[in-house]
């Protein structure tokens, strides 16, 4: 590889981190910022991870009885004004459908004014109202208990400042909605599907996360109580990667969802949502990425093993290509991903590419190993330090045992790195102390601090996280409300 | 079963079947109206459907090479106004977002005028441009092509009668997008995904098609050509099911697809679009459903086999459930979908709900079975008098052999009703008499005129169409472009 470029991607993490993240996202084509106010296309090889959560994710939520459905992509109006909270929290971001056609005017096409919408419409920037209608109509007795639903879905809401993956006008989504008989059932389902994020997150993205219970100003607009789960990372915010809402009886309220009782009297349901998004992939890139650019986990990685001939002027195309094709055939009746890159490229930009899209395993096949019958592997986590050579059947043998190792020492190193930069503190003053001296050390990273909860009635608790632009992420469980993490998020 | 109710649902076929087809989806649990003009919930047991066919269809897309990407749901009217027969094509029927926020006014919630977009962007009815826009910065040479791009999303077309599945306002759909160096590479690309879609229809969804080519009224807004696969409905009425079009240089034109060519000389791509929907969902009720519901070919069917346990008053419950759940075991082993139905309702209401519901096989097990180490299948297809016993060795040997046995039935009674009712044709005279006489038979059913290709230039063929509601389908390859297939269509 070229000696003069010391890393792949320019600038590093601590010269420039959020323009690192952008061009680690170029780099490993992944996406592109789209010709559309604050949306995004997400490239081939960004969505084959979507599709790997996806199909990880979706036999996940079939095991809890989740049946998915499709609902309409607009809501009437009239539907998301019914619950206070919620038209407050949502309608300033809202897409609006006006007209049902468009005509040619002065300048142009514009919309046709004989087809104004009497009543418009809003392009759903989440479903509780108009799922909870259909539910209203769904659910009559508590033997229609518990209903469980699951969308995958485009969503939409204006963002002023958008960010690939993170923050974008459009995502993509899954969005889950439960309804119960009584309120313990719900917060149950609650705090259950926010342990199957927090498992997705940690066991299939390597991704670790502090669950927790966020703040009454952090709720959800409607709900009763938010978990979530938060990661860091590798400039020390906090990214929630995902949420889960009691929503208790307030959307059952709105949209009429009631049913007869074991006790013939009737009562309103009591329903969760849950959701996580496309920003997990954002997640993914600011957790594991390096230098040279992303890394992926294993388990979602679109490729498992990228097979690159390395060929030389004396040496026999023919044959090291047919042993690499034959290599590729054995690794995918293995079920594994493979790349095998025959393009006329030169063989080190072959190989850099497999490294920028985080290609978890790189294999290089030369004449002396088709003669050996042997491979040189390169894991991408530990780079050319962990370069060796195997036989064949060595490797074919090890070679899920590699990817596991992979997987877990990305979920080590995100954990020892976020376990380092989280801070007991113990007054305003700590906190701000740290935040100070983080902001002036050079390419230092920020990180969480760990108060108690009384930090949060303090009367200088706002203006101090004004100044430093931080929020209280969660209460974290594992302190049983006793403590507040706070830090600056995405 | 109930012997008052001859069949389960009402109106049958023939006396209704507009609103056969309506009770059919409801009977079955598969879908509903929206409170949302035009648009259709998909209820669990519909959508499932939808993941076994995208299941199926994903894969043999991939196998083309074909690569999931995502593009935004708003396409700017500046992209849909460059292809002129594209704009008049789809300007009608758009959805328009004007607004980005939501503002409480006089008479409630209302777009707020602070928030009017200076350029309004259409909800995509299909992405042609803003996925040509993508491809005109993604090809460079000729060695960035072939490009074959699908996405799975929803789209919308404001229609003004609508009908579930059929056509509604938004639906769910695939659009492969690919292109190429070469005339004869898109026009061969078109055909083949063209065959893809037969194959598809044929062997997955059971649904006999007719594939040609559509006349020039009849192509895509934009197209050089269309080709199509027809299915006819048990009304004699054709669906169109799935479309192939090759788009020429007409889009890169538009959207500025240029590369630089092997002889380095720069040229606009040729590319072709391709579309399937949740409309063959539709087509698949109107050409196997029967007047108890549903039959759903085993290749997409949610549920393979409903296992129900016939409890009497004296039946050991326990033991006969206990029955139950390892026959299902063993079935899920096998890779088959299992209901093992355990709910409360009365046992004649769980055989009528697999039947109109469309289960392929239907097992009961009482008492009887439970003793012999056997079971009673009954096949949805043939109804009561396939009511066979089986033993528990014999039929999980078997399972799989029936199911594909039921799958070959609804193909081949819908190739023989299809086929019996095509009927050749060599005037206007005669088309006219043959739908005069369809039109007087109680009960009876349409179905498709044949008719030389010369018949499209008949003078009065205009007129006669437009008497009997009827469109040229397609003019059939098996006829290599001699003669016109005629129907009324969905």
């Amino acid at each position: 590889m070229s000696k003069q470029q010391k890393t792949a991607i320019t600038p590093t993490r601590v010269d420039n981190f959020p323009e690192w993240y952008q061009q680690v996202i170029k780099a490993a084509d992944m996406a592109e910022n789209a010709p559309v106010r604050g949306c995004m296309i997400i490239k081939p090889y960004g969505y084959a991870v979507w599709e790997n959560m996806q199909r990880v994710f979706d036999d996940r939520i079939k095991a809890e009885g989740v049946q998915n459905a499709y609902f309409p992509l607009l809501i009437p109006l009239e539907f998301i004004s019914r619950e206070a909270e919620h038209v407050d929290g949502f309608a300033k971001e809202c897409a609006v459908v006006t007209h049902h056609r468009l005509e040619k005017g002065e300048k142009g096409l514009q919309p046709a004014e004989s087809a104004k919408l009497e009543e418009p419409y809003v392009i759903r920037p989440t479903s509780e109202t108009i799922i909870g209608d259909a539910m209203s109509r769904w659910i009559q007795s508590y033997r229609d208990l518990p209903l469980k639903l699951n969308q995958w879905a485009n969503v939409m809401r204006w963002e002023m400042r958008t960010r690939m993956f993170l923050r974008t006008s459009e995502f993509l989504w899954q969005e889950g909605h439960n309804a119960f008989e009584t309120a313990e059932e719900a917060r149950e389902d609650a705090l259950k599907m926010l342990r199957v994020y927090a498992d997705f997150a940690e066991n299939t993205l390597a991704m670790p996360v502090i669950v927790g219970e966020k703040t009454e100003d952090e709720r959800f607009p409607g709900a009763d109580a938010t978990y979530t789960i938060e990661a860091m990372m590798q400039d020390g915010k906090a990214l929630q990667a995902g949420t889960s809402h009691d929503l208790g009886q307030n959307f059952a309220r709105s949209m009429g969802i009631r049913f007869q009782g074991r006790d013939g009297s009737e009562a309103y349901a009591h329903t969760t949502s849950w959701g996580i998004s496309t920003r997990l992939i954002g997640g993914m890139i600011m957790t594991h990425g390096d230098d040279d650019g992303m890394i992926m986990p294993p388990k979602v990685a679109p490729i498992h093993v990228a097979i690159i001939p390395v060929l030389r002027e004396d040496s026999d195309a023919a044959q090291i290509l047919d042993y690499c094709e034959r290599l590729s055939l054995r690794l995918k009746e293995l079920g594994l991903r493979v790349q095998l890159d025959t393009s006329d490229r030169r063989t080190p930009d072959k190989m850099w590419d497999a490294v920028k899209k985080g290609v978890p395993l790189r294999v290089e096949i030369g004449g002396r190993e088709v003669e050996a019958e042997s491979l040189t592997c390169v894991r991408r986590d530990l780079g050319r330090e962990s370069k060796a050579n195997y036989s064949l059947e060595d490797f074919t043998g090890k070679v899920q045992m590699l990817l596991d190792e992979v997987q877990a020492e990305l979920l080590r190193r995100a954990k020892a790195f976020r376990d380092s930069r989280i801070r007991d503190v113990s007054s305003l003053a700590e906190v701000k102390a740290l935040y100070i001296e983080e902001s002036a050390a050079q390419g230092a990273q920020n990180g969480f601090a760990c108060a108690d909860v009384s930090i949060l009635s303090d009367p200088g608790f706002e203006a101090l996280c004004k100044e430093f632009s931080l929020t209280p992420r969660c209460l974290p469980f594992e302190d049983k409300g006793r403590k507040v993490l706070i830090g600056k998020a995405y």
